[in-house]
């Protein structure tokens, strides 16, 4: 047992440590350290503290931005204090996208006459210019909707993209990939026909007045036409009214994309004793949408992403393989932080066996999604399933799904990629909008979210993915 | 099928619905028909309106109180509209504690001077009277601890409990299990020792400024003194003023108990066509602590045990069995709903097959935990365990564990009690305190919990508890 860290064990921490690589009773030795690293999280653990800090002093923190300048500062300083081998900084150009005045979105012709909605203008979108536009409103449902009304319906107008989740899906992130396609596709295909302006149904799971940005996408070689989000009671009312007669809208957005800026991926690692080069990652994203905290979308993962490494060291473990902390930057409107990770560690020939990425929100766990490609998937997700029993008492699980957007560019290094799952009912209340706020998350929630990532950490690093 | 709730029936659910009693298919009818029930569930659930109206309208709903009346009332009108075969009314006495001035809690002497204590008297405390009390502080950390110290350290003095919540319990309840005999008997034993008063460290699982009240106890033969419950951070910082020096507390409170009041339990049933005298309750419990909505404690229950009978109704489905909805008064601090259910059952030969209790919240469900007599459980329990497969893609499970207060009295009757269990780390964040309000419910978790207990109500209908 190295003992510099030694200090910061409480005396009661002391008293039950395992004497680790001794393993009298090996039948009990992971069960009982995957115990410990749930009690030392629980009782020890600082993520709750650097999620304040993150969501109250420095808040939204979009690429770009000068807060997403102050978390990179903030975190760097944070893993400064965990006695890491190593911390460091990793250069990236990022867009900068800014939302300009506060975006004016007014029905302006209706049965029932004018009404303000509830709208932010998506991210990336370009602005409507100071003028603002005005349109008549067509209603779809999808974007084959607007391939099959043409240029006929489509021309001149405004699109209101309003399908909602399938609220029959148990899991909100299987409703929210059903549904975005209309937020991050639906302004090229509109503008494909001619439209003017976009306006979507927000993508979040029930109904209320808050609207919820998120980014577009717009297609190569058509015009850029500026699009919004409205809340989706706005969005039912929207749609009542257009059952009614029709309605004209009056948008103003002032947003703009400004010239790339210079910004960081910041990393922290504890170097391996025996298999160095193996390298396993644990990460969050930095940035957030600018009209929120951010506490759940990823201030949640950031910080226990860090967490690990702090617990890791309070319990005194000494990885065999390198643990690394990485905090991506530009995960919301761009992935230009997880793209140049995956670039710097192909031309370092750095080999990354497996990645977990938090960023699902700090809700109660449920366990892991994990995808690879095929051939590392057949091979190495069975040695997951070894660690079961070890789960179970905590109810976490390892089954087959996403990884995580930031990680997702390891995948073709063949990087078994590991999403960390917490339980999803609440997370569209709040996600990209100013509903996403240090409230919403609770302490113990976020706790037990860094102990299951540490869990996995230690399997990962104790018996590698290779079956025996 | 039975034609007559035909016209609650959507278009879309009369096109999907099996032909329940034909089993063409039986392998998949059961899969099928649960998440039938979780689908109409989420799509036209009524529990989240009813819920708002019990919080919002209603409010806080202490037995004895003008507001559980209202609540009795409101709850048998909503039975009323769900076309059940009965509803009625049980009368029962119950007690009629009140809590009088808003309560003072001071302290009048320490290193820092005079500081106000976020408090609240314990619900069937007895008041100081209008001129207060004031007393010195011994501070303790278990009922043991009064023991030892005995009279000369105890008495003429106010006693403080201090011993916080086992963070490292997983499951917040047990860590309510091992920390709640001071605010239920920890008076009484203070009391024996010639203790003036008692202040409780909340029943509370994080640190933050809200009091929790909750019952306490008064053992026969002793005197009755005043207790009342203080903010976690305001026993932090007793705790820390009396390492200090000596701490003087001033308390006031003139809560009192009245005589008795009538009251009731609130019943609707679906009679069964095979076996009509086997029931299959489902309850919760309708009176709250009168400082809070009672959201979660217990509305959430309520409103989900007659939500079970509406989705029922709304998938035609004709039960086997009697299905019993129960919505007990005086679940808080007395238990006499409970207790007047069981004699009179015991009263009419009324035998109960199975008995679901939701009481611990509207979070997201994990499943159930079942407890009876021993001989009841060796016998039934396994039944329920050939259910696994039919639960385990809503990620709920039935374990050995509590059942319900309410339900308690059943118990030796022979019947099978079943807790519903939701994610336990938010409870105790709001439990029996102004934080229990409406916004802390999730209109998705409150909704499969609904279809966890209707789901496990039609396995029980439909096989019982023998084994084959």
């Amino acid at each position: 047992m190295e003992m510099r860290h030694q200090t910061l064990l409480s005396l009661l921490l002391i008293s039950t440590l395992p004497a680790l690589g001794q393993e009298e009773h090996p039948g009990n030795t992971d069960a009982s350290f995957i115990k410990q690293i749930h009690d030392v999280t629980l009782t020890q653990g600082q993520s709750y503290t650097w999620l304040h800090y993150l969501s109250k002093e420095i808040g939204a923190r979009l690429s770009g931005s000068p807060q997403a300048a102050a978390a990179v500062e903030y975190t760097r300083q944070v893993l400064n204090t965990l006695e890491l081998d190593s911390v460091w900084l990793m250069p990236c150009m990022v867009p900068h996208w800014v939302r300009g005045e506060k975006e004016i979105v007014r029905i302006t012709q209706s049965v029932m006459g004018p009404v303000e909605l509830n709208a932010l203008a998506l991210g990336n979108s370009t602005g409507t210019g100071a003028e603002g536009i005005w349109a008549p409103v067509v209603e779809v449902k999808s974007l084959d909707e607007v391939e099959q009304l043409g240029e006929a319906a489509v021309k001149g107008r405004i699109v209101f993209f309003n399908r909602p989740f399938d609220p029959t899906l148990l899991n909100t992130f299987a409703a929210y990939g059903t549904a975005v396609d209309q937020r991050t596709a639906g302004p090229s295909v509109a503008a494909k026909y001619g439209a003017v302006g976009v306006v979507v149904r927000s993508m979040a799971s029930g109904l209320d007045d808050v609207p919820h940005t998120g980014s577009l996408s717009y297609k190569e070689g058509l015009p850029q036409i500026p699009a919004v989000a409205i809340s989706t009671n706005d969005a039912e009312l929207l749609s009542r009214l257009l059952r009614q007669g029709p309605v004209t809208i009056f948008m103003r957005t002032t947003c703009e994309m400004l010239p790339d800026k210079l910004s960081y991926n910041v990393i922290g690692e504890i170097k391996g004793t025996e298999k160095p080069e193996e390298i396993i990652l644990v990460g969050g994203h930095l940035d957030t949408w600018d009209v929120c905290e951010g506490a759940h979308d990823d201030g949640a993962g950031t910080v226990q992403s860090m967490e690990v490494l702090q617990i890791l060291r309070l319990l005194n473990y000494n990885p065999k393989r390198t643990i690394r902390c990485v905090l991506f930057m530009n995960e919301e409107n761009g992935l230009r932080g997880g793209r140049t990770y995956a670039e710097e560690a192909k031309r370092k020939g750095e080999m990354h066996l497996a990645a977990i990425e938090s960023d699902r929100g700090g809700f109660t766990p449920k366990g892991f999604t994990v995808e690879a490609t095929e051939e590392v998937f057949n091979k190495k997700f069975p040695v997951t399933q070894n660690w079961r029993s070890l789960f179970e008492p905590f109810n976490l699980r390892i089954r087959k799904g996403g990884g995580g957007a930031d990680i997702s560019p390891l995948k073709s290094h063949g990087t078994l990629l590991f999403g960390y799952e917490p339980d999803s009912q609440r997370y569209f209340d709040y996600h990209h909008s100013p509903a996403d706020t240090f409230e919403k998350v609770n302490k113990r929630e976020l706790q037990l979210g860094t102990a299951a990532m540490a869990s996995l950490v230690y399997l990962l690093d104790k018996y590698g993915l290779e079956e025996n």
